[in-house]
Order: C-alpha cells, then sequence, then structure tokens
C-alpha cells in the first residue's frame, strides 16, 4: 500500500506488528487517531509506553505488578499455604474474578512447549520449586490448561515437587455450570462423569 | 476486571478507546507488547505521537502529506486540469494503486450526513469550490461511495460549480470485474445495464 506519508507509513507498519492486527486495520486505527483530540493519541502513547518501562512483575508469585511484591502477595488476609499455578497473567484475573480462591498465586508464564521452544528455564519454574522448599506450602493446585503441554508442564513440576510432602490438586473439569449435556464434547463428558462428586458437595454450590 | 497493576489498567483503558478493539482484545495487546523487547513499545509510541503530532495536510488538495503540498499535487507530470473528489484518504490510496488515474484529487474528509451531524462545513468543500473558480480545472470527477450521503454530497457540490462551465462525471458503478452476475445485488446490475457502454469500449480493458 502506497502511503502519501512516511509518518502515517511507519505508524501502520508499527501498529501492525500486533497480533491479529493487519495493515488495513492498522490504517483504519491509524486514521481514527488523526480525528481524535491530540490528547487521546497522548493518552495512548504514553500509556504503552509507562506500561512496557515500569512494570514490574512480584517477586513472589511473579504477577504483573507495580509493587516489588503484588497486593495478593502482601495481603496478610489470605492463605499463603495454597498456591495456585497459572500459565500467565489473565487467568489470576479470571480466578480472582470468581472471588472464591483465597490463596496465592504462582505464575508461569506460560507452558512446556518443545514445539514453540519453550522450555522449563523459560518459566518460573526453579522459583516456584523454591516457594515450596520453604516450607510454608501444603497444597499445590494446578491451574493449567488441559492440553499436552499444559500435562507435561503439571507432570515436570510434580515431579521436583512430590518429596516435600504437600497435596497437589488439579482444578476440576467438567460440564460447565448451565449448560446442556448434549453439546458438551465427549471428553470433557467422559471426565465430569469419572470425577463425580458427592451430591452433598454438588449442593453446596447452589 | 481487577487488574493487579494500575499500569495494566491504564494502558488497556485507552487501548480500548480504538474503535473494534474490547477490553479483552486490549489486555491481550499490552500482554503482548509486554513479552516483546522495550523496543518495539518505543518504537509503537513514538510512531503513533509523530503521526499524531506532525502530520500535515496537502493545502491543496487535503490529502495527508508530510510536506505542505503533497507528492501528488506536487508532481508536475499529473494532469491539474482533472480533479478526483473522494470522501477520505483510504480512497486517495485504492485509486493510486490501480495506477490508472493520473489527475489530482480532493480530499472532502467525510460526506454530508445530517443523522452524524456532518454539515457541508465540516468538509472541504469551499476550498474545492476554490480550486474550480481558479480556471484551470476542466473536470471534476465524484467517487464517493453511493450512499443516500455520497449523492447529497455530490449534489450540494455540483450545485456550487456547475456555472463554472467544467465537466463533471461520476465513477462508474456495476457489476465487479470477473464478478457473477447472478450474485449482484439488485440496483447494482440494474445500473450496470442502464450505463453499458460501446462493446468496443469495453474490450480495451482487456
Ligand atoms: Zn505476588
Ligand atoms: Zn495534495
Amino acid at each position: 500500500m502506497e502511503m502519501s506519508s512516511k509518518l502515517l507509513e511507519k505508524a501502520v507498519a508499527e501498529i501492525s506488528l500486533l497480533p491479529g492486527i493487519g495493515k488495513r486495520t492498522a490504517l483504519r486505527l491509524a486514521l481514527h487517531l488523526l480525528k481524535q483530540p491530540l490528547e487521546q493519541t497522548q493518552h495512548l502513547s504514553n500509556a504503552l509506553l509507562r506500561l512496557r518501562e515500569d512494570i514490574r512483575f512480584c517477586t513472589i508469585c511473579h504477577n504483573i505488578s507495580d509493587t516489588e511484591v503484588c497486593e495478593i502477595c502482601s495481603n496478610a488476609l489470605r492463605d499463603a499455604s495454597v498456591i495456585c499455578v497459572v500459565e500467565d497473567v489473565r487467568d489470576v484475573m479470571a480466578i480472582e474474578n470468581t472471588g472464591l480462591f483465597k490463596g496465592l498465586y504462582h505464575v508461569l508464564g506460560g507452558k512446556i512447549s518443545p514445539i514453540d521452544g519453550v522450555g522449563p528455564s523459560q518459566l518460573t519454574i526453579v522459583p516456584l520449586v523454591e516457594r515450596v522448599k520453604q516450607g510454608n506450602v501444603k497444597e499445590l493446585i494446578f491451574a493449567l490448561s488441559s492440553t499436552m503441554e499444559g500435562d507435561t508442564t503439571n507432570f515436570y513440576i510434580y515431579k521436583q515437587i512430590k518429596d516435600y510432602n504437600i497435596v497437589t490438586s488439579a482444578i476440576a473439569r467438567g460440564i460447565g455450570v448451565g449448560d446442556e449435556l448434549e453439546f458438551a464434547d465427549e471428553v470433557t463428558l467422559g471426565r465430569s462423569i469419572m470425577h463425580r462428586v458427592p451430591f452433598e458437595t454438588s449442593l453446596r454450590d447452589i
């Protein structure tokens, strides 16, 4: 696409480096900003730069944080003996939104995936094992996505912490609350039958 | 969505002001930038800011330009007697991509649309009439989208320039080259029959 302005061309090129945004969309976004007040672009530009330059990761759980230790890890009301292991920051947000989990997290930063070139050393597995070694942890909950990579990662971590005498668990998989059985995939339906819970337990959620 | 970082929250809020980008996508984009080298965010941030702060519009045709007069208007090889009137910058790019038009442009910046609160004064109609008045223009080609707003805008401009003794034309509407007749909408098919061209003329395009 031949453009009449190098400034526009450069902006479109940079925007279209973002995942899922093609040249056409990038152009539409750039032209949109040109029609908005100068302040909007200044705020956007500044917010991106500050995010990238000033962001920190909690030294304990590796969640995104504005402080050295995140609000969750530094909250004395939370149960530091339970750690929920997740892939990324969005998983923390999703679980926090349920309001049901009161333990701490550990953000791995991904899954072991030889195809994508992600090995254990690129994830925060060593610090996780360190947390377990310190002796205050009683339970580790694996909440990774249930893919081969997720299972591999779970098992890799499991092998390293199994001698420390802690409980390990995995989040329940099953038919979504309110979902129709007939539309569930076979694997999910199969798991939800195999991992059925006592009826009295199921009532507690209502 | 509760976030563990104000920096992240601010960035997501600013990104999701962009059209067609919701909170979820904005979060995905922000987290993506965090995984990329610092330079990528610096370049993006800088490109957006420079685009918005330094962009200029050609003083003749109102196309986006890095200079006072754009490359098209300042190109002596182009035919300054023919002006193609378009809605926005993307239309200029689209027509330039065909490589067939050698005249100049006039970018209106939109269409007259009472519903959207766009009146003639918000468009570059006065400068267009000025260009015609100067006497060097022989033909005005209307290339606005064929909607009620496009037709209204064409007619509004037409009334103001019709006494200056220039040719006015509109781009041809019809079945797209290579398109099947059976899939064309009735209005387009009707127009392409009513505005049929001599067979010899149609051969020239092959
Ligand atoms: Zn933390
Ligand atoms: Zn120009």
